[in-house]
Protein backbone atom coordinates (compact mmCIF):
# COMPACT_ATOMS: atom_id res chain seq x y z
CA UNK A 1 0.00 0.00 0.00
CA UNK A 2 1.72 3.51 -1.09
CA UNK A 3 1.47 5.79 1.74
CA UNK A 4 0.70 8.62 -0.58
CA UNK A 5 -2.26 10.71 0.03
CA UNK A 6 -1.96 13.53 -2.42
CA UNK A 7 -1.85 13.67 -6.22
CA UNK A 8 -0.90 11.97 -8.26
CA UNK A 9 -3.76 9.21 -7.76
CA UNK A 10 -3.12 5.98 -9.31
CA UNK A 11 -6.11 4.57 -11.39
CA UNK A 12 -5.74 1.29 -13.34
CA UNK A 13 -8.76 0.21 -15.89
CA UNK A 14 -8.57 -3.32 -17.13
CA UNK A 15 -11.29 -4.72 -19.79
CA UNK A 16 -11.94 -7.94 -19.43
CA UNK A 17 -10.39 -10.46 -22.51
CA UNK A 18 -12.69 -12.01 -24.96
CA UNK A 19 -15.75 -14.07 -23.58
CA UNK A 20 -17.39 -16.68 -24.97
CA UNK A 21 -19.98 -14.92 -26.85
CA UNK A 22 -17.51 -12.39 -27.88
CA UNK A 23 -15.87 -15.52 -29.54
CA UNK A 24 -19.57 -16.50 -31.26
CA UNK A 25 -19.89 -12.48 -32.20
CA UNK A 26 -23.01 -12.84 -30.33
CA UNK A 27 -24.79 -9.78 -28.35
CA UNK A 28 -23.71 -10.08 -24.55
CA UNK A 29 -24.78 -7.25 -22.04
CA UNK A 30 -25.69 -8.71 -18.72
CA UNK A 31 -25.78 -12.33 -19.86
CA UNK A 32 -23.60 -14.17 -17.62
CA UNK A 33 -20.97 -16.25 -19.76
CA UNK A 34 -17.45 -17.13 -19.10
CA UNK A 35 -14.20 -15.98 -20.42
CA UNK A 36 -12.76 -18.15 -23.43
CA UNK A 37 -9.45 -19.73 -23.24
CA UNK A 38 -8.33 -16.55 -25.33
CA UNK A 39 -9.79 -14.23 -22.69
CA UNK A 40 -8.07 -16.22 -20.01
CA UNK A 41 -4.66 -15.79 -21.39
CA UNK A 42 -5.29 -11.95 -21.80
CA UNK A 43 -6.04 -11.24 -18.30
CA UNK A 44 -2.54 -13.19 -17.31
CA UNK A 45 -0.94 -10.99 -19.36
CA UNK A 46 -2.68 -8.31 -18.04
CA UNK A 47 -1.26 -9.16 -14.45
CA UNK A 48 2.19 -9.41 -16.24
CA UNK A 49 2.10 -5.71 -17.44
CA UNK A 50 1.18 -4.50 -14.02
CA UNK A 51 4.13 -7.06 -12.03
CA UNK A 52 6.39 -5.67 -14.77
CA UNK A 53 5.64 -2.26 -14.34
CA UNK A 54 5.58 -2.20 -10.18
CA UNK A 55 2.01 -1.01 -10.21
CA UNK A 56 0.41 -3.65 -7.78
CA UNK A 57 -2.85 -2.54 -7.06
CA UNK A 58 -3.96 -2.17 -3.51
CA UNK A 59 -7.46 -2.86 -3.98
CA UNK A 60 -10.48 -4.08 -6.95
CA UNK A 61 -13.41 -3.12 -8.02
CA UNK A 62 -15.02 -5.40 -10.22
CA UNK A 63 -18.99 -5.72 -12.13
CA UNK A 64 -21.27 -8.92 -10.71
CA UNK A 65 -20.51 -10.28 -14.05
CA UNK A 66 -18.54 -13.73 -14.08
CA UNK A 67 -15.87 -12.34 -17.37
CA UNK A 68 -15.29 -9.48 -15.50
CA UNK A 69 -14.73 -11.16 -11.70
CA UNK A 70 -12.79 -13.95 -13.32
CA UNK A 71 -10.29 -11.70 -15.32
CA UNK A 72 -9.71 -9.72 -11.87
CA UNK A 73 -8.87 -13.23 -10.48
CA UNK A 74 -6.39 -14.27 -12.99
CA UNK A 75 -4.63 -10.65 -13.40
CA UNK A 76 -3.80 -10.29 -9.68
CA UNK A 77 -3.23 -13.65 -9.25
CA UNK A 78 -0.56 -13.31 -11.99
CA UNK A 79 0.79 -9.99 -10.40
CA UNK A 80 0.68 -11.75 -6.91
CA UNK A 81 -2.20 -9.58 -5.30
CA UNK A 82 -4.76 -12.42 -5.25
CA UNK A 83 -5.31 -11.04 -1.45
CA UNK A 84 -6.26 -8.04 -1.76
CA UNK A 85 -9.24 -6.05 -0.72
CA UNK A 86 -12.65 -6.92 -3.62
CA UNK A 87 -15.54 -4.83 -4.06
CA UNK A 88 -18.08 -5.61 -6.64
CA UNK A 89 -21.00 -3.71 -8.14
CA UNK A 90 -23.45 -3.58 -10.51
CA UNK A 91 -22.75 -0.36 -11.61
CA UNK A 92 -19.91 -1.50 -13.18
CA UNK A 93 -21.14 -3.94 -15.26
CA UNK A 94 -21.37 -4.29 -18.98
CA UNK A 95 -24.21 -1.82 -20.79
CA UNK A 96 -27.19 -3.90 -20.83
CA UNK A 97 -28.03 -4.74 -24.67
CA UNK A 98 -31.86 -4.93 -24.27
CA UNK A 99 -33.64 -7.07 -27.01
CA UNK A 100 -30.24 -7.53 -28.65
CA UNK A 101 -28.89 -9.61 -25.84
CA UNK A 102 -28.27 -13.12 -26.87
CA UNK A 103 -28.88 -12.26 -30.83
CA UNK A 104 -26.07 -12.86 -33.35
CA UNK A 105 -24.08 -9.13 -34.29
CA UNK A 106 -23.86 -10.67 -38.10
CA UNK A 107 -27.62 -11.51 -38.33
CA UNK A 108 -28.97 -8.68 -36.40
CA UNK A 109 -27.12 -6.35 -39.03
CA UNK A 110 -28.65 -8.26 -42.08
CA UNK A 111 -31.72 -7.83 -40.15
CA UNK A 112 -32.30 -4.46 -39.61
CA UNK A 113 -29.65 -2.73 -41.91
CA UNK A 114 -26.23 -0.82 -41.07
CA UNK A 115 -27.43 2.31 -40.40
CA UNK A 116 -30.12 0.79 -37.38
CA UNK A 117 -27.18 -1.23 -36.19
CA UNK A 118 -24.61 0.94 -36.08
CA UNK A 119 -27.03 3.23 -33.79
CA UNK A 120 -27.73 0.46 -31.27
CA UNK A 121 -24.41 -0.18 -31.11
CA UNK A 122 -22.83 3.21 -30.82
CA UNK A 123 -25.27 5.79 -29.98
CA UNK A 124 -24.62 7.67 -26.89
CA UNK A 125 -28.48 8.41 -26.24
CA UNK A 126 -30.44 6.03 -28.07
CA UNK A 127 -31.06 2.24 -26.63
CA UNK A 128 -31.98 -0.87 -28.29
CA UNK A 129 -35.65 -2.10 -27.66
CA UNK A 130 -35.90 -3.00 -23.64
CA UNK A 131 -35.27 -7.09 -23.62
CA UNK A 132 -39.04 -8.47 -22.27
CA UNK A 133 -38.73 -10.28 -18.65
CA UNK A 134 -39.72 -13.69 -20.22
CA UNK A 135 -36.64 -13.80 -22.54
CA UNK A 136 -34.07 -16.76 -21.70
CA UNK A 137 -31.46 -13.87 -21.78
CA UNK A 138 -33.57 -11.49 -18.85
CA UNK A 139 -31.96 -10.98 -15.94
CA UNK A 140 -34.64 -10.63 -14.06
CA UNK A 141 -35.24 -12.87 -11.05
CA UNK A 142 -31.66 -13.38 -10.97
CA UNK A 143 -30.24 -13.47 -7.37
CA UNK A 144 -27.26 -10.85 -8.17
CA UNK A 145 -30.17 -8.63 -8.78
CA UNK A 146 -32.16 -9.46 -6.34
CA UNK A 147 -31.42 -6.39 -3.73
CA UNK A 148 -32.15 -3.52 -6.35
CA UNK A 149 -35.47 -1.95 -6.89
CA UNK A 150 -36.99 -2.66 -9.62
CA UNK A 151 -36.98 0.70 -11.34
CA UNK A 152 -32.80 0.48 -10.92
CA UNK A 153 -32.96 -3.31 -12.87
CA UNK A 154 -32.60 -2.28 -16.67
CA UNK A 155 -34.37 -4.13 -19.72
CA UNK A 156 -31.89 -1.67 -22.38
CA UNK A 157 -29.37 0.76 -21.82
CA UNK A 158 -27.26 3.52 -23.89
CA UNK A 159 -24.15 4.61 -23.50
CA UNK A 160 -25.75 7.53 -21.44
CA UNK A 161 -27.61 5.18 -19.02
CA UNK A 162 -24.75 3.32 -17.90
CA UNK A 163 -22.71 6.69 -17.78
CA UNK A 164 -25.91 7.87 -15.08
CA UNK A 165 -25.47 4.84 -13.37
CA UNK A 166 -21.31 4.61 -13.13
CA UNK A 167 -20.88 7.22 -11.73
CA UNK A 168 -22.15 7.54 -8.25
CA UNK A 169 -20.25 4.11 -7.74
CA UNK A 170 -17.07 6.42 -9.01
CA UNK A 171 -17.68 9.15 -6.86
CA UNK A 172 -18.93 7.11 -3.64
CA UNK A 173 -16.44 3.71 -3.75
CA UNK A 174 -13.52 4.07 -6.31
CA UNK A 175 -12.67 7.89 -5.45
CA UNK A 176 -12.64 6.83 -1.46
CA UNK A 177 -10.29 4.41 -2.17
CA UNK A 178 -7.92 7.07 -4.55
CA UNK A 179 -8.22 9.28 -1.94
CA UNK A 180 -6.76 6.99 1.12
CA UNK A 181 -3.35 7.02 -1.20
CA UNK A 182 -4.61 2.97 -2.56
CA UNK A 183 -3.87 1.62 -6.11
CA UNK A 184 -6.78 1.03 -7.27
CA UNK A 185 -8.07 -1.58 -10.36
CA UNK A 186 -11.47 -1.28 -12.08
CA UNK A 187 -11.76 -4.89 -13.47
CA UNK A 188 -14.82 -4.37 -15.58
CA UNK A 189 -16.17 -3.81 -19.62
CA UNK A 190 -16.16 -2.06 -22.99
CA UNK A 191 -19.27 0.04 -22.35
CA UNK A 192 -18.82 0.77 -18.28
CA UNK A 193 -15.15 1.90 -18.71
CA UNK A 194 -16.09 3.53 -21.77
CA UNK A 195 -18.37 5.61 -19.98
CA UNK A 196 -15.94 6.30 -16.92
CA UNK A 197 -13.35 7.47 -19.49
CA UNK A 198 -15.98 9.69 -21.08
CA UNK A 199 -16.23 11.59 -17.65
CA UNK A 200 -12.12 11.64 -16.72
CA UNK A 201 -11.05 12.80 -19.85
CA UNK A 202 -14.15 14.81 -20.45
CA UNK A 203 -14.93 13.54 -23.92
CA UNK A 204 -18.02 14.99 -25.11
CA UNK A 205 -21.16 12.95 -26.49
CA UNK A 206 -20.01 12.77 -30.64
CA UNK A 207 -16.53 12.19 -29.63
CA UNK A 208 -17.17 9.50 -27.17
CA UNK A 209 -18.83 7.29 -30.09
CA UNK A 210 -14.76 6.61 -31.40
CA UNK A 211 -13.82 6.03 -28.29
CA UNK A 212 -12.27 1.99 -28.19
CA UNK A 213 -10.84 0.41 -24.96
CA UNK A 214 -8.87 -2.54 -26.13
CA UNK A 215 -8.98 -6.02 -24.27
CA UNK A 216 -6.44 -7.01 -21.38
CA UNK A 217 -3.99 -4.18 -21.72
CA UNK A 218 -4.34 -1.96 -18.13
CA UNK A 219 -4.52 1.35 -18.88
CA UNK A 220 -3.22 3.49 -16.69
CA UNK A 221 -4.37 6.78 -15.16
CA UNK A 222 -2.75 9.33 -13.01
CA UNK A 223 -5.19 11.63 -11.32
CA UNK A 224 -4.62 14.96 -10.00
CA UNK A 225 -6.49 16.72 -7.30
CA UNK A 226 -9.48 17.19 -8.55
CA UNK A 227 -9.32 13.30 -9.84
CA UNK A 228 -8.19 14.81 -13.37
CA UNK A 229 -5.81 12.53 -15.80
CA UNK A 230 -2.69 14.54 -15.43
CA UNK A 231 -1.97 12.75 -19.09
CA UNK A 232 -5.38 12.72 -21.10
CA UNK A 233 -5.86 9.76 -22.39
CA UNK A 234 -3.32 8.10 -19.58
CA UNK A 235 -1.07 5.67 -20.62
CA UNK A 236 -2.00 1.82 -21.89
CA UNK A 237 1.42 -0.32 -20.03
CA UNK A 238 1.33 -2.06 -23.96
CA UNK A 239 1.17 0.81 -25.75
CA UNK A 240 1.70 -1.12 -28.80
CA UNK A 241 -0.20 -3.43 -28.72
CA UNK A 242 -3.04 -1.37 -27.49
CA UNK A 243 -2.87 1.21 -30.76
CA UNK A 244 -2.95 -1.84 -32.95
CA UNK A 245 -6.34 -3.36 -31.69
CA UNK A 246 -7.58 0.70 -31.64
CA UNK A 247 -6.77 0.35 -35.44
CA UNK A 248 -8.19 -2.95 -35.73
CA UNK A 249 -11.43 -1.92 -34.57
CA UNK A 250 -11.32 0.70 -36.88
CA UNK A 251 -10.80 -0.80 -39.70
CA UNK A 252 -13.79 -3.26 -39.01
CA UNK A 253 -16.04 -0.16 -39.07
CA UNK A 254 -14.93 0.66 -42.41
CA UNK B 1 -29.98 -13.56 -0.05
CA UNK B 2 -32.42 -15.06 3.05
CA UNK B 3 -34.73 -12.72 4.78
CA UNK B 4 -34.38 -14.79 7.88
CA UNK B 5 -32.51 -12.57 10.71
CA UNK B 6 -33.31 -15.40 13.26
CA UNK B 7 -32.00 -18.60 13.89
CA UNK B 8 -30.79 -20.62 12.89
CA UNK B 9 -27.83 -19.09 11.42
CA UNK B 10 -26.21 -20.63 8.60
CA UNK B 11 -22.53 -21.26 8.24
CA UNK B 12 -20.56 -23.37 5.99
CA UNK B 13 -16.82 -23.95 6.58
CA UNK B 14 -14.59 -25.15 3.44
CA UNK B 15 -11.36 -26.46 4.06
CA UNK B 16 -8.83 -25.78 0.57
CA UNK B 17 -7.90 -28.96 -1.65
CA UNK B 18 -4.59 -30.47 -1.41
CA UNK B 19 -1.38 -27.56 -2.18
CA UNK B 20 1.80 -27.94 -4.23
CA UNK B 21 3.14 -28.55 -0.67
CA UNK B 22 0.64 -31.17 0.58
CA UNK B 23 1.63 -33.08 -2.80
CA UNK B 24 5.18 -32.74 -1.43
CA UNK B 25 4.41 -33.61 1.51
CA UNK B 26 6.03 -30.43 2.56
CA UNK B 27 5.26 -27.72 6.26
CA UNK B 28 3.47 -24.92 4.69
CA UNK B 29 2.10 -22.83 6.95
CA UNK B 30 2.50 -19.10 5.84
CA UNK B 31 4.09 -20.03 2.44
CA UNK B 32 1.97 -19.20 -0.08
CA UNK B 33 1.63 -22.34 -2.31
CA UNK B 34 -1.08 -22.63 -5.28
CA UNK B 35 -3.65 -25.59 -5.16
CA UNK B 36 -2.67 -28.62 -6.88
CA UNK B 37 -4.83 -29.79 -9.94
CA UNK B 38 -6.51 -32.47 -7.46
CA UNK B 39 -7.26 -29.28 -5.04
CA UNK B 40 -8.91 -27.05 -7.75
CA UNK B 41 -10.85 -30.42 -8.86
CA UNK B 42 -11.96 -30.75 -4.62
CA UNK B 43 -12.71 -26.78 -5.02
CA UNK B 44 -14.97 -27.12 -7.82
CA UNK B 45 -17.04 -30.26 -6.15
CA UNK B 46 -17.13 -28.51 -2.65
CA UNK B 47 -18.82 -25.68 -5.27
CA UNK B 48 -21.24 -28.49 -6.25
CA UNK B 49 -22.04 -30.00 -3.21
CA UNK B 50 -23.59 -26.64 -2.09
CA UNK B 51 -25.74 -25.95 -5.51
CA UNK B 52 -26.67 -29.79 -5.42
CA UNK B 53 -27.98 -28.62 -1.70
CA UNK B 54 -29.07 -24.96 -2.81
CA UNK B 55 -26.79 -23.56 -0.01
CA UNK B 56 -26.17 -20.89 -1.68
CA UNK B 57 -23.52 -18.45 0.28
CA UNK B 58 -24.40 -14.82 0.29
CA UNK B 59 -20.72 -13.71 1.37
CA UNK B 60 -17.63 -15.28 1.08
CA UNK B 61 -14.60 -14.70 4.19
CA UNK B 62 -11.23 -16.16 3.24
CA UNK B 63 -7.31 -16.17 4.12
CA UNK B 64 -4.81 -14.24 2.64
CA UNK B 65 -3.36 -17.33 1.05
CA UNK B 66 -3.87 -17.86 -2.52
CA UNK B 67 -4.41 -21.99 -1.91
CA UNK B 68 -8.16 -20.75 -0.03
CA UNK B 69 -8.74 -17.46 -1.99
CA UNK B 70 -8.71 -20.07 -5.16
CA UNK B 71 -10.99 -22.55 -3.65
CA UNK B 72 -13.24 -19.88 -2.78
CA UNK B 73 -13.16 -18.77 -6.68
CA UNK B 74 -13.78 -22.00 -7.71
CA UNK B 75 -16.18 -23.66 -5.42
CA UNK B 76 -18.40 -20.48 -5.93
CA UNK B 77 -17.99 -20.45 -9.68
CA UNK B 78 -19.47 -23.48 -9.55
CA UNK B 79 -22.00 -22.97 -7.92
CA UNK B 80 -22.97 -19.80 -9.19
CA UNK B 81 -21.68 -17.10 -6.38
CA UNK B 82 -18.74 -16.08 -7.96
CA UNK B 83 -20.50 -12.46 -7.94
CA UNK B 84 -21.35 -12.64 -4.15
CA UNK B 85 -19.33 -10.04 -1.22
CA UNK B 86 -15.86 -11.17 -0.36
CA UNK B 87 -13.66 -9.95 2.40
CA UNK B 88 -10.26 -11.52 3.54
CA UNK B 89 -8.02 -11.28 6.87
CA UNK B 90 -3.99 -13.23 7.79
CA UNK B 91 -6.78 -13.97 11.08
CA UNK B 92 -8.22 -16.35 9.00
CA UNK B 93 -4.47 -18.05 7.95
CA UNK B 94 -3.38 -21.40 8.43
CA UNK B 95 -1.10 -21.95 11.61
CA UNK B 96 2.18 -20.13 11.31
CA UNK B 97 4.42 -23.42 11.40
CA UNK B 98 7.48 -21.39 12.26
CA UNK B 99 10.90 -23.19 11.63
CA UNK B 100 9.13 -26.22 10.16
CA UNK B 101 7.87 -24.30 7.02
CA UNK B 102 9.67 -25.23 3.96
CA UNK B 103 10.94 -28.78 5.79
CA UNK B 104 9.58 -32.03 4.82
CA UNK B 105 7.58 -33.80 7.01
CA UNK B 106 9.23 -37.11 6.43
CA UNK B 107 12.78 -35.75 6.94
CA UNK B 108 11.49 -33.56 9.77
CA UNK B 109 10.43 -36.77 11.74
CA UNK B 110 13.08 -38.38 11.31
CA UNK B 111 15.33 -36.00 12.27
CA UNK B 112 13.48 -35.09 15.35
CA UNK B 113 11.89 -38.27 16.27
CA UNK B 114 8.09 -39.56 16.52
CA UNK B 115 7.61 -37.87 19.91
CA UNK B 116 8.41 -34.21 19.42
CA UNK B 117 7.44 -34.54 15.42
CA UNK B 118 3.88 -35.29 17.35
CA UNK B 119 3.90 -32.42 19.85
CA UNK B 120 4.95 -29.88 17.13
CA UNK B 121 1.94 -31.62 14.78
CA UNK B 122 -1.04 -31.99 17.34
CA UNK B 123 -0.23 -30.31 20.64
CA UNK B 124 -2.66 -27.87 21.56
CA UNK B 125 -0.06 -25.48 23.58
CA UNK B 126 3.55 -26.00 22.10
CA UNK B 127 4.99 -24.27 18.86
CA UNK B 128 7.72 -25.05 16.96
CA UNK B 129 10.60 -23.10 17.26
CA UNK B 130 10.66 -19.52 15.83
CA UNK B 131 11.19 -18.99 11.73
CA UNK B 132 14.50 -16.32 10.93
CA UNK B 133 13.10 -13.76 9.57
CA UNK B 134 15.62 -13.81 7.12
CA UNK B 135 14.69 -17.61 6.06
CA UNK B 136 13.05 -17.86 2.26
CA UNK B 137 10.05 -19.14 4.14
CA UNK B 138 9.70 -16.30 6.25
CA UNK B 139 6.74 -13.62 5.61
CA UNK B 140 8.75 -10.76 7.62
CA UNK B 141 8.45 -7.95 4.21
CA UNK B 142 5.87 -9.92 2.69
CA UNK B 143 3.31 -6.83 1.53
CA UNK B 144 -0.12 -8.31 2.50
CA UNK B 145 1.09 -8.00 6.36
CA UNK B 146 2.45 -4.61 5.76
CA UNK B 147 -0.38 -2.54 7.81
CA UNK B 148 0.22 -5.25 10.88
CA UNK B 149 1.93 -4.41 14.06
CA UNK B 150 5.29 -6.55 14.29
CA UNK B 151 3.73 -7.69 17.49
CA UNK B 152 1.09 -9.44 15.49
CA UNK B 153 2.75 -11.31 12.75
CA UNK B 154 3.63 -14.27 14.12
CA UNK B 155 7.08 -16.20 13.72
CA UNK B 156 5.51 -19.65 14.92
CA UNK B 157 1.66 -20.74 16.30
CA UNK B 158 0.71 -23.13 17.97
CA UNK B 159 -3.13 -24.34 17.60
CA UNK B 160 -3.58 -22.31 20.75
CA UNK B 161 -2.36 -18.91 19.32
CA UNK B 162 -4.73 -19.37 16.10
CA UNK B 163 -7.82 -19.68 17.96
CA UNK B 164 -6.70 -16.15 20.18
CA UNK B 165 -6.09 -14.51 16.46
CA UNK B 166 -8.91 -16.22 14.69
CA UNK B 167 -11.76 -15.59 17.23
CA UNK B 168 -11.96 -11.66 17.26
CA UNK B 169 -12.41 -12.14 13.12
CA UNK B 170 -14.98 -14.60 14.08
CA UNK B 171 -16.65 -12.13 16.64
CA UNK B 172 -16.34 -8.93 14.80
CA UNK B 173 -16.54 -10.06 10.80
CA UNK B 174 -18.82 -13.57 10.85
CA UNK B 175 -20.82 -13.25 13.67
CA UNK B 176 -22.28 -9.83 12.03
CA UNK B 177 -23.16 -11.20 8.52
CA UNK B 178 -24.85 -14.28 10.33
CA UNK B 179 -26.73 -11.74 12.13
CA UNK B 180 -27.94 -9.84 8.86
CA UNK B 181 -29.44 -13.33 7.80
CA UNK B 182 -26.63 -13.95 5.33
CA UNK B 183 -25.66 -17.48 4.59
CA UNK B 184 -22.04 -17.18 5.20
CA UNK B 185 -18.84 -19.51 3.40
CA UNK B 186 -15.48 -19.07 5.48
CA UNK B 187 -12.68 -21.03 3.24
CA UNK B 188 -9.75 -21.64 5.12
CA UNK B 189 -7.32 -23.98 6.48
CA UNK B 190 -6.83 -27.03 8.18
CA UNK B 191 -6.30 -25.49 11.30
CA UNK B 192 -7.65 -22.28 11.39
CA UNK B 193 -10.93 -24.31 11.07
CA UNK B 194 -9.66 -26.82 13.59
CA UNK B 195 -9.52 -23.53 15.52
CA UNK B 196 -13.12 -22.29 14.74
CA UNK B 197 -15.01 -26.00 15.29
CA UNK B 198 -12.96 -26.21 18.54
CA UNK B 199 -14.99 -22.51 19.90
CA UNK B 200 -18.12 -23.89 18.44
CA UNK B 201 -18.29 -27.20 19.43
CA UNK B 202 -16.79 -27.01 22.69
CA UNK B 203 -13.71 -29.30 22.36
CA UNK B 204 -11.78 -29.49 25.07
CA UNK B 205 -7.92 -28.79 24.48
CA UNK B 206 -7.39 -32.41 25.07
CA UNK B 207 -10.45 -33.31 22.78
CA UNK B 208 -8.78 -31.00 19.75
CA UNK B 209 -6.01 -33.10 19.26
CA UNK B 210 -8.48 -36.03 17.84
CA UNK B 211 -10.01 -33.23 15.02
CA UNK B 212 -9.81 -33.52 12.14
CA UNK B 213 -11.50 -31.77 9.08
CA UNK B 214 -11.46 -33.22 5.38
CA UNK B 215 -10.33 -31.07 2.45
CA UNK B 216 -12.95 -29.79 0.09
CA UNK B 217 -16.00 -30.70 1.60
CA UNK B 218 -18.16 -28.10 2.97
CA UNK B 219 -18.97 -28.59 6.20
CA UNK B 220 -22.92 -26.95 7.48
CA UNK B 221 -23.36 -25.86 10.89
CA UNK B 222 -27.04 -24.20 11.88
CA UNK B 223 -25.90 -22.24 14.94
CA UNK B 224 -29.27 -20.86 17.81
CA UNK B 225 -29.07 -17.36 18.99
CA UNK B 226 -25.82 -17.81 20.54
CA UNK B 227 -24.04 -18.30 17.56
CA UNK B 228 -24.14 -22.38 19.22
CA UNK B 229 -24.26 -25.32 16.53
CA UNK B 230 -27.69 -26.55 17.09
CA UNK B 231 -26.20 -30.20 16.07
CA UNK B 232 -22.59 -30.55 17.58
CA UNK B 233 -20.65 -31.42 15.24
CA UNK B 234 -22.28 -29.84 12.29
CA UNK B 235 -23.01 -31.96 9.24
CA UNK B 236 -21.00 -32.39 5.79
CA UNK B 237 -22.63 -32.28 2.82
CA UNK B 238 -20.83 -35.16 1.58
CA UNK B 239 -20.85 -37.68 5.20
CA UNK B 240 -19.42 -40.57 3.78
CA UNK B 241 -16.03 -38.92 1.86
CA UNK B 242 -16.00 -36.91 4.84
CA UNK B 243 -15.82 -39.99 7.19
CA UNK B 244 -13.67 -42.22 5.06
CA UNK B 245 -10.68 -38.91 4.69
CA UNK B 246 -11.24 -38.81 9.08
CA UNK B 247 -10.84 -42.50 8.81
CA UNK B 248 -7.97 -42.50 7.05
CA UNK B 249 -6.05 -39.77 8.63
CA UNK B 250 -6.55 -41.65 11.62
CA UNK B 251 -4.81 -44.80 10.18
CA UNK B 252 -2.02 -42.53 9.20
CA UNK B 253 -1.28 -41.97 12.66
CA UNK B 254 -1.32 -45.63 13.63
Amino acid sequence: MSAATVPPYRLVLLRHGESEWNAKNLFTGWVDVGLSGKGEAEARRGGELLAQRGILPDVVHTSLLRRAIRTAEIALDACDRAWIPVHRSWRLNERHYGALQGKDKKQTREEFGDEQFMIWRRSYDTPPPPLPDDSEFSQAGDPRYADLPPELLPRTECLADVVRRALPYWYDAIIPDLRRGLTVLVAAHGNSLRGLVKHLDQISDEDVVGLNIPTGIPLLYELDENMRPIKPGGEYLDPEAAAAAIEAVKSQGR
